[in-house]
């Protein structure tokens, strides 16, 4: 594969690049991972790379890798940037025929993600949106439960991701993290609800397949100084009667990323935390909750879930063999199709991109308008 | 003290009889158990009651416990039956000299709440609402860290009510807690957000010291046949720009009574659950959160927190001693006014009452205009 | 009833009237409550006794009680002193046909324990020995699934009672709990393993319905200048081939009281901790685990758990409400017994006190000949 | 890397290729991967290896590899067979100029052992041993803080590894890796306690820095036709006076990898679990017990801990960035040392290895005489 952006200091980038390694399947092979072609040198050094496929630019990179032998040149683009510089490349990627593997939000816009599933559509190329959560071998044994319909009809919904780390004024240190993700020329219209409410937003449509109908929310700035939102909760309706409610927060003192999800039914719930993510707690009328728990070895899970474990249960997998999960099966649909054979797409894709930019935008309009209920 | 209630098959009347025994500080020594005045007495027979003071009536009750010699007659009444039965009692009660401990929610509507704060302003009777979650040791920790400063500023607060038991149409087998429980004659407006989602409601003001400013509420009638909500989700705001959200649902399949408070200020955060009641997490930004835990030997704790605990840290205490909790500090201080002393009122009044009952309306009235802001 | 000991500052004397108060079947009528007798009225005054019934030793009230007319004079006798005040009350309670309640261990020595069971056998009196952890619903429910063949053989048993409040020299403090604990003369033989060792002994007993067979025990003294042990480990082995562990220690800073026992049989294992004690833990070989939950409502649970609970699930129970059980149990079989009916003895008995001081000594004297094997 | 076994079937070599690949370090360059050349061929093809370095013994690789130019051969031999397959591929690897990582225990019996060491002093290659679990964050942060006396003195010690996937007779069923554990052939003198007790006592001593001196162990075989032991308890007295509890278990019905140490000092005590690994308790006599948790951003932590972590809190790692550690660190290690410069030693060594056949052949012993204490 080919990067761009994870450069030095870059925190998703080397989460990326570990993801992409632990499995043995994909190969970093070029990069463009700073618009300071210094800087992206010099990362290609520590990485290991050919320095003549450490390039200045990902114009650069995703022309020049097209035109070497396909033996050799890099099988797809992931893209680890700030939200402002997703699209570019992704788009030049895919007319390029190049796959593409992006970071959520899948871009800047409402208008950008539209843009871009069009791309998709037209190019016949395969994306895929680390939502990483939805990697998780639980999340696939929750979702294929719902589907299978162990819970019965879904009534009720919590989903919530509360981060505390912005709790103070942190973007006026220089923190690199902090300063995109507060700033609205990078990150969007929204902050924290761009941030991590999409994924608890993709969260819940994932595992539910329901689809959030209409939403209020009420976002706040809570940290003087800062130009986005911190904090926001919002009531959901899902279409099919369902009702829920999403938090997302990144001024929740004390908290580090306790995304958690529950979900009600008619005959059985489910709750699923991200901290102690090889658990899945199924809940019951009438008799015990039971804990399910991750595991190659777990005869009672779905395949869906076996298939998204390296280990046998006791050996706790993590956030990066999430996120590996999702490579893993991007490669594999990217090399089936090329081989012109079935492929599955169980990751996430532009699709659900377009979802949550959607999502950002109900949610900020509806704030606008106190809180009145948008449309999704 | 005398019992208005709490007959046979009765839930809550058993758990004020444990709660007021349970420090040898209060005696049980009449009732009006039942409208049924065998039930009564059958009930009065298995309390080892003087059979002259078991009566058909509360009205007989209170007219004969006052005629009786002081040292003899009961020192109050403790009111348990259904909401619709709190108003009548309790005036009596109070116009009669008696002090009153009564069950939640006050009553059964707001008008009633409001001439019972009333009449307990020109009696100047003592009124204890049983909202018997503020008798944790922890919540009082939790009530004293917030009053201390130690979060410094409230940004936002997370209650949480849910239950499972309505999950199905129990009201239709005949069960008697869920019958008066969804029966609009008996508990008023609003189902489970006045069962519970008061109880919600009270805690977060109760230790936050905040009162909600005004709130939107989505309601919902899950199950089939039920004439009351069995769900609520609540966004608060709370005077002074603190945020929140409240959740009450008694359709959370497989949740037994998950009351849970999470509160961020701009210092420090708090988390408690009332099913690990003895346990408070305290979270902090830039050390580990910490475990506090009840017990009366832990010197790090508030005196509040101490004076609510019976026994040192690691001996569990429950449901039943925090309930005793708001006894013990009634009797006391009932004990201090009779003697002419300055008293301490730390448990629930009528004026709780009073907000609970401004919640459940404005709640009500939100979810009928479609979660508009209601001010409460 | 009528209580030997419990006077000022006493722990374990405040435990027991809560206890017996808690479900308004047993009243308190009388105390011995203090070698001196003006602490004893002191204590009577403030227990709001008749202060012709606070006598100034148990040889008086237990005589002069005696001679009240039956349906005045106390019904049983609870002994609540330190170890080495044990056993002449009881003798002299049982001699003059009182049914006793004691706290444990049983007396201070096995002699003493061997004449008590033997007298008990000759009095036919009740004899109630408070292993209060043997009253939570859990571990009724636990032994019954035991019972019941659920967990097929019994292979493995490790129970611990780690508590950390002894890691310093405390009893050099003058802390009165710490005094006599610590002190040969009142305790007996041993110091931890007698005082909480021997809970772990009578629970892994209770639940597994197996008897020691030979143990092989290390003692420490870890803290300077203490006279009695204050940790100890010890290898175990059962009747019929089970293995165990049971670990017992007072400076395991820390900890408060956590009781812990996991048993595990070939079909399925159980794992319950004395600070979370509403919950038992079922494991299975392939299968998830399940989470049973106390509630006198959860109809999954066994009758012996149900009938030791008096609150539907949700409402936690703790360490009083256990204590209670007891009591309930012992108050109801004495009454059955009196009008001649067939009753349950579900408490534990003088014979689980021997077995208790046969712990003891055999413990001692195993780790007196560095952990050799010595039977029980 | 180069390495040996791991062929089709196997867990551990997957475990060992995904944590060599982790963090883009280290390449698997060759293998000799089953006894079975068409076996192993058949690997390195799906591992895309160059065919040519697909080797068909471990002895071809050594001396074929060593013929390579430097900068092609592999840099490091990673042995990954059963325990018997060790020393045999570890000495030619060490004789010919390899370092040498090797799965645990380090050989088959202690001779063995001791015929290693004396080959790494004589060599002067590096040896890792991986005991996976010391690469966990909070595991170092728990040495660190022993080390830097912040438990004071250490009094006790209790570690525990019960699994349950023995509780049957599983290696009747042709499962491989039950087979070759519970064979005497292959494994060596002990089961249970030479595949989970080894890590119990490495990471005992790993943590606390103590030597066990002297131990005293009951093994138990419960499954019937099972040729080894599957439980084994076990009494520990550490050099300078601190005592312990190890108990190691394959029996323990529905448990997975359930590790855990608890270590207390004269000071403080800390709490382990691998099954959540990223949180370590850490606890007080006279304030509240503490969470710390793992993440590169808590500056409360300790280098030691922080440099074993990727990513931010609230990110779970897991297994196999805890083996990768090791690699990791292998790797920075042998390439300082061949650039002539000072590098540390953070991964257990071929010592901690014979420390672990030392300990084997002591339970062993003690155990064959009714355990007795049996210095180690």
């Amino acid at each position: 594969m080919g990067m761009v952006g994870g450069g030095p200091g870059a925190f998703i980038g080397n989460v990326h690049r570990m993801a992409a390694a632990l499995d043995g399947q994909i190969e970093l092979v070029c990069g463009a991972f700073s618009s300071d072609p210094e800087k992206s040198r010099e990362a290609g050094k520590s990485l290991y790379l050919d320095e003549n496929r450490v390039y200045g630019s990902f114009e650069e990179m995703i022309l020049k890798e097209k035109s070497l032998p396909e033996a050799v040149r890099m099988d797809f683009v992931s893209i680890v940037t700030p939200n402002h510089l997703h699209f570019a490349p992704a788009k030049l990627a895919m007319e390029n025929g190049f796959d593409v593997v992006c970071d959520k939000p899948i871009c800047f816009s409402l208008d950008e993600a539209q843009d871009l599933v069009k791309i998709v559509n037209e190019t016949g190329r395969l994306f895929c949106l680390t939502h990483n959560y939805t990697g998780y071998p639980m999340v696939r044994q929750a979702k294929a439960m719902v589907k299978a319909g162990e819970l019965g009809k879904i009534r009720k919904i919590i989903v919530e991701y509360p981060q505390g780390w912005l709790s103070t004024f942190l973007e006026g240190s220089g923190q690199k993290q902090a300063g995109w993700r507060t700033d609205p020329e990078k990150s969007g219209k929204a902050g924290c609800i761009g941030d991590i409410g999409t994924h608890a937003e993709n969260l819940a449509e994932f595992i539910s397949g329901l689809e959030i109908e209409e939403l209020a929310a009420d976002l706040t700035t809570f940290v003087d100084g800062r130009k986005l939102d911190d904090d926001g909760s919002v009531l959901l309706r899902f279409k099919g009667g369902a009702k829920g409610v999403l938090m997302a927060s990144q001024i929740s003192i004390g908290d580090e990323n306790n995304l958690r999800i529950r979900i009600y039914g008619e005959k059985a719930g489910l709750e699923w935390s991200q901290l102690e993510p090889n658990t899945l707690i199924v809940k019951h009328g009438n008799k015990p909750n039971e804990l399910y728990r991750a595991g190659s070895n777990h005869a009672y899970l779905y395949p869906e879930s076996i298939s998204a474990t390296r280990i046998p249960a006791g050996h706790p997998e993590g956030y990066l063999e999430a996120f590996a999960n999702l490579y893993k099966e991007f490669a594999l649909a990217s090399q089936l199709r090329n081989e012109g054979k079935p492929f599955d797409v169980s990751f996430p894709t532009a699709k659900d991109g377009l979802r949550g930019m959607k999502f950002i935008d109900a949610v900020v309009s509806s704030s606008s308008q106190n809180a009145s209920w948008v449309r999704m």
